[in-house]
């Protein structure tokens, strides 16, 4: 049995990959997806491929619909979502995909700082653990992957 | 027919009043839900019912999943769901529930300022409006049910 | 038992009045839904309430979003979903409302001339009944919902 | 993890044949499926296996019938859905299929004429993309599946 | 709350009409419904509402249809389905109910002879309960219905 | 909007009397359902209506899927389920019924003495509140039925 | 893309194994399921495995159940359910699953003799195809899967 | 065919070893999951990846997510869920699986005692199959997987 973990939320430290190198190093039968992590990419995926905008509503609108068509899957097909929340930013897509994931009933890991557990608590809430480092998710996965 | 809407997010401004008052006045067949905008019951109704708690995660934790008892059902039962983003806070709640609503394939309608734009679009994305005042949403109800 | 009967397509000739007097002098106990029918009204439903676009592509797209959120509600909450069309214009907002009907398990009634057959015929082929008058539509919901 | 992308529509053009070069020369992991797009084969299928009919209709009938057994299991496995308009025939078809696949919850990619966008603006509000041109497909295929 | 229950399949003894009794004289909040059980309407409904057929088997083809729009209506509804089988006829249309019925997990009970045991055991497999006589269903609806 | 309130469990002390006149009291708009409390009742309506049984197993049987009649169309359309687990007996239906509204989605409180935390954590970590006592079930439903 | 196909209904000819007789020599990519043929081994499967019964009643309910699991499941996996009626037997089990194939939007075939055109006018309505001989299932799994 | 069997419940006796064995040898083409039994890891697991809690409540809470990651995932794509209940322990987890699998139409088959019968009544009324020895589970998987 495969496990399909999607990674959501912040992009600007290197948390996805300590959980894919733990994972790695446990031997776990994962198959990891994760948005695109490339933020100006992201922005401009849209107007790129589709033709430019001279409102940024609605170059902003092309390119978070051709996000969407990879993030909808991955989180269809996902076992576990962990959203990751991190100190910057306003991360309102990384608790929009918290709404979506909880409302097919997806196991929902959370990954955030102690000091937002009140505004997220919402998302806490919705969710199967609340983890503060990278490597708790890992081992909340070797846990209930490997152990018999 | 009686359409169901859901106002969610922001409660530090009277947009839900304004909007319960133009409905009134257009006499919309519209019956309106929202969450608990009492800031401080909505923050204590866990702990205040069920116990008190030393850990300040659990007395949130405890919170949000009573208030979560009224907000899941006013969202199941909505046929729009309007999200109100303000200025201020980090509003996560607001994104969860539109993402939530989003994968139960609700109609959802958003509400806040052009600034905001940019870090909404993933929200505005799954929207099928994005108004920037109370009397949209009044607008667009009229039109939707009154309409021949 | 009340019938929700949503009447999609067409909006130049006077079925939906004729199907309408039909119910109602048969004392049927059906709601009838339709799109706004009225065309003007219709298209500019988005930028009126919206806001203007310079572009006609996102004037049609805030356009047709918005009258998305009063016939989804009202084809998910049908019994019944007739889908008539009439020789001119190319009416796929009339096809794309019987998938969608088709998909969510609704019975589908077509309505349209015998001439319009082989190009209609995976419509068609979704379809409880296939009609070509009005009274027709009148008379089979006199049999399902009266006859004893 | 295999991408599902089912190409519903026009058959007299070779569009087909373009995206599936691309994707080859990408190197994508992608499994195409479309409906028969052999014309003769497509409207006959029914009378031929089934046995003859005195009446178009019911030739029709069978035969869109037969058809919807592959269409159906296409559009249901599918992630996603590209819909092609051409400029010729009134293709309700390619409409039903992108209703039937937006009722399910499918990511929609439009591929049509600007001249077209009036007439399929519900069409295309219920797309996560509107293309021109087959090689924007590859482009938003190569961009939600291959990029980090 | 009100019950719905359909009384499924067989038409020539007046078992509806004793439960109907039944009911009213034990005054339960109980809604039922049941297909067309006029044996000549049923047949016929097809072509005297949409024209008539050379071929018995689209006569019949357009009469099942017409006649589903009522049943699949009432079946979707039902709390409970009722499924008669007699001693005569084949009755494959009251065991298509019944698997209908099931697939929705309504809550099933049967009404047979039990001479007809052995052939209605897949049936029986599926129901809640297993009754002989129609003042059992009374009995059962009574139970459910009104006991504390 | 009425909530529907279903109490699930324990049916040898007064906790369901408890809940419903503070309800009463509060003039809430809740209509409560629950199994047949009648022990005897319960456990002989299935030999009662449907005849006797010589094994005690196939008494059991008939008579379980009789009350299950009413318990899955309570639960179905519950929003809230209340589980009550008491000192005596196993109350394997009480844990049950909550894994089944659980799959389903609703709100499940519990009610219990803390003395059974450890054996019912599963069961209460499926739950959006864990009361000890009647009336917290009610001060919860004011909280969430009528808070502005 | 593989095609599972299940094969319901009659077992006293040899349908079976001239459908996938077809299947081989066509090289078509199915993966054929079936109830079990064997008559008495599917009647006393219950009672063998699980303990002998008194009531003939009982001792086919727990053979029908044990059987269900098989079915079920191959039902629910099927892209493609057969449902062939022969000449003798009441073969309710047969309707049974293609209403079971309905409820679930399965594509049903059915496979009969014209004779009982009549009597299966429901099963037939909510088939995709109607056959009379193997081979045209044969020929209609060919078309769906191999044309291009 | 791939069969997926999920084992729940006790984990004090060597039943899933004994099943594990008789599969084994029978050759089945079965993946079988089970929750993590051994009792100190499962009940330590959350406050040892998350962190330590000083009240036992929320230890319990914890550990009882983490787990249901696993037990939910394994319920979901599981084919049959086995619901073992022993004579020690309260076991409501194990009654909590078998409704939230009767939920989701999953094929139950309760193992336990007769003289469990009474209490498991309805548990067992939503079963497929009730045995009493690990060996007839085995029975009924290779009857309904490799009988032709």
């Amino acid at each position: 049995m495969t496990w399909n973990v999607y990674l959501s939320g912040e992009i600007h430290t290197d948390w996805r990959e300590q959980i894919a190198r733990g994972i790695e190093e446990a031997g776990l039968s994962v198959t990891l997806s994760a948005p695109v992590t490339n933020h100006e990419a992201s922005d401009d995926c849209g107007v790129k491929i589709l033709g430019e905008e001279d409102e940024s509503f609605w170059k902003d609108h092309k390119g978070a619909k051709v996000n969407a068509i990879r993030t909808r899957k991955a989180i269809q097909e996902a076992d576990v979502v962990v959203v990751r929340f991190g100190e910057k930013y306003r991360q309102w897509n990384a608790a929009f995909d918290a709404g979506y994931a909880a409302a097919l009933g997806k196991s929902i890991i959370t990954l955030h700082d102690p000091s937002l557990t009140h505004p997220l608590k919402e998302v806490d809430a919705a969710a199967m653990a609340v983890a503060e480092r990278p490597e708790q998710i890992v081992e909340i996965l070797k846990y209930v992957i490997q152990h018999a």
